[in-house]
């Protein structure tokens, strides 16, 4: 097998077969494949595509890349959760303590994040002394004794769709369904889980503008897990404006904890954490339907179950747990500026783009991966869509450490928000679940 | 400007301006455009194609990408030859000689071969002392004292089209035609030629299969000339099997100085020497017609005209003299293994991929750009398609040093033959002269 044959294949729309996929990736990884030909190949399969084996294949050789974790007598029952990402997206902090609690075992293996947003991993370690990084004996105990871990991802999981996301990210090839497919598909089956349910996001703040393409994305990835014997669940969300009101890195986590305590009962982060939630219960034949699975959850948080698995959660990696209940333990900014609006009005939208370029200004993400990121600054969406504010009346807050950065922040917030007098009409959250090939939950 | 927005611009189908493209070449040329991301935009050219104007800006681009020679007042009168390639193809040798008889400055820089043929440069090396690397200064020298030099291609000339010639030998992108153009012309138009004739060979032993291609590649080339203020002219020619009877690089020599007594008159090297020759002179204003222009240039082949210029020249570039009038004086061979037919009946056809094939096992031609060409060694055709052949009769002799290699020349030689009882109809070498983008001469 020559790879420059298997180009050529590809760039006349050939199917390749699984050895000529797994040569493909093995050649890349030991290098007798070079960077250029690869790119040549990812740039063939932007215009000729990949079918659902292939895909499949590809994800496989990419999950096979490096160490597979393998959680023996744990396996079967492993759930692993994965959001295409979004602005103010804490689902996993407030999700894995609650199935948790539900008594459903979650291995949830992160990134950190580079670009807009923060990661998971970077979220949690705002809570001081808190500990992300463990071996796979270490996580497969924790998961044993308390039904959950949050861990940072090794750098030997799937190391190759390390690799090629390097490589797509400079050559213009990010785009294409079947490379996003198996670089997300790859890490997951890599990190162990056997059920995963991924949060396909579209909308402006989103990779997939519109709902047509998060579906067909979402149709592919269920498609691929069954091809390679894993239950794989989507569902579609939309993503027009950041999740939740907190934006940042502690005032997330606070935020999450504060919908653990039961405190956040409406809002576009309830109504995820509790659609994901109620979804992998329903799957896992835990409960007949999602509004039985949902009053169970309810009951779970109204009781303070789901809020002691969270100080559990917090003790067992090693972090602060007075932090839970004393927000004051967490690093504070300088600076809390109350920002008025301007005028009175509904709140129409806001653009998710710009509180990210915000938050990042103030520090709360990375540019690069060596940046440190400040966890104290962020910014809290007062108000958000639907919601009436008056003239005067507090619609955000920055929470910085540095006056040049608040201003431009500033700037960004109020463009980011479109204001006028009609009410807006409120459109659910969640848009479509996608099980199985021709089996989907509208919602 | 950024190299990702530029590759995602030709991947969406979008047209370059001058100023991108020149950008991307010196981006590659620097080194801040990678391998991978020229990679990737290659492989989109591949899919979504050049326009003349692209393809005239990237001639452009990879033409000033290094040294551009300047013929100052000869400028406007340097004519330059190139052929896409061939088996045996020793036109170049040929046509100087007979072309600088006839007054016409021609300075031809050309290639060492790697592959399956050897360069016009290794097999004039055969002439003992011949040299072939010359400054600028003394080639512009040489062409005003004796009208003609072939000269070695410096490693100046062009020096993006090389790197990327490299990367699209690797990439599985060499067949599309703009790019094509473009790598020829760029080395021609750095050469300092502005009028050029290329012969464009289309057939089994050709890169460009169909005389279809032959004439897209050739009409590409003649407007791309044109935007860029270049006379250029194609020449469609028939490439189905070696051309000439003798592949090597000595016995090249030697036919061509045979051609160039006046001792071979017929058959497709004395055509295309010829049809190449005449459209020269025709297009230079010289004649009127290609007849008269061909009385002219035979007139100097019998007077004894080109011969003694095929002389001069070996003097003034240091080569041995004596060789022209003493064949014996170059490197011979251990072997001469004539090989008879093993049947009677015309031949119909000579695969070019076998003889060539052959001729490299003999080690007239180079695997590797370090090998070391053996100039003794070849292949003489005593039978070319349409002539009749007698079982028992010689049908090709191989010279050789080595009695393996032979052997397994001598069988991809017998298999090369198609020999049967049915006279082959003959067509003309010359498919079309492409002047234009409208006028065209059918010969």
């Amino acid at each position: 097998m020559k790879i420059i044959e298997l180009i050529e294949k590809k760039k006349k729309g050939k199917q390749h077969s699984e050895e000529e996929i797994k040569f493909l990736i093995n050649s890349f990884v030991d290098g007798s494949a070079s960077d250029a030909q690869m790119a040549a190949w990812l740039m063939a399969v932007s215009f000729s595509g990949l079918t659902e084996k292939e895909t499949a294949f590809l994800t496989e050789a990419l999950a096979y890349s490096g160490k597979v974790i393998d959680f023996e007598e744990l396996k079967d029952a492993i759930v692993d959760k994965h959001s295409t990402g979004g602005v103010g997206d804490k689902v996993t902090i407030t999700l894995i303590p609650l199935l948790a609690a539900a008594g459903v075992p979650i291995a949830k293996i992160s990134d950190r994040g580079i670009g807009h947003a923060a990661g998971t991993v970077d979220k949690l370690e705002s809570i001081p002394h808190m500990n992300t990084i463990f071996s796979i004996d270490e996580i497969s105990h924790q998961v044993k004794e308390h039904n959950a871990i949050i861990a940072s991802q090794d750098e030997n999981l799937a190391p190759a769709d390390k690799k090629l996301q390097a490589l797509r990210n400079i050559t213009a090839t990010t785009d294409n369904i079947s490379l996003i497919a198996s670089s997300i598909l790859s890490k997951k089956f890599a990190s162990g889980a056997s059920k995963i349910v991924l949060d396909v996001k579209y909308g402006s703040g989103a990779f997939m503008k519109t709902p047509e393409e998060a579906i067909n994305l979402s149709r592919l990835m269920v498609n691929v897990g069954k091809i390679l014997n894993k239950r794989v669940l989507a569902i579609v969300t939309s993503m027009d404006e950041p999740l939740g009101r907190a934006i940042g890195n502690s005032i997330e986590v606070i935020e999450s904890m504060e919908f653990l305590k039961g405190h956040i009962v409406d809002g576009d982060l309830a109504e995820l954490t509790y659609s994901i939630a109620e979804t992998i219960l329903v799957n896992l034949g835990l409960y007949d339907d999602r509004k039985e699975a949902g009053l169970f959850l309810k009951n779970l948080i109204d009781s303070g179950k789901a809020i002691e698995k969270c100080r559990e959660l917090v003790i067992a990696q090693g972090g602060d747990v007075e932090i839970v209940d004393n927000y004051d333990k967490f690093e504070l900014p300088h600076f809390k500026i109350e920002c008025e609006s301007k005028k009175s009005g509904y709140v129409q939208k806001i653009n998710a783009f710009n509180i990210a370029k915000a938050s990042k200004i103030l520090g709360a993400s990375r540019e690069n991966s060596s940046d440190i990121i400040d966890y104290s600054v962020g910014i809290y969406l007062n108000k958000k869509s639907g919601e009436y504010v008056k003239k005067g009346e507090i619609l955000y807050t920055i929470y910085s450490n540095d006056e040049d950065k608040t201003r431009v922040a500033q700037k960004l917030c109020d463009d980011a928000f479109s204001i006028n007098e009609n009410k807006p009409i409120h459109n659910s959250l969640i848009y479509k679940i996608i099980k199985t090939e021709y089996e989907d939950d509208d919602v």
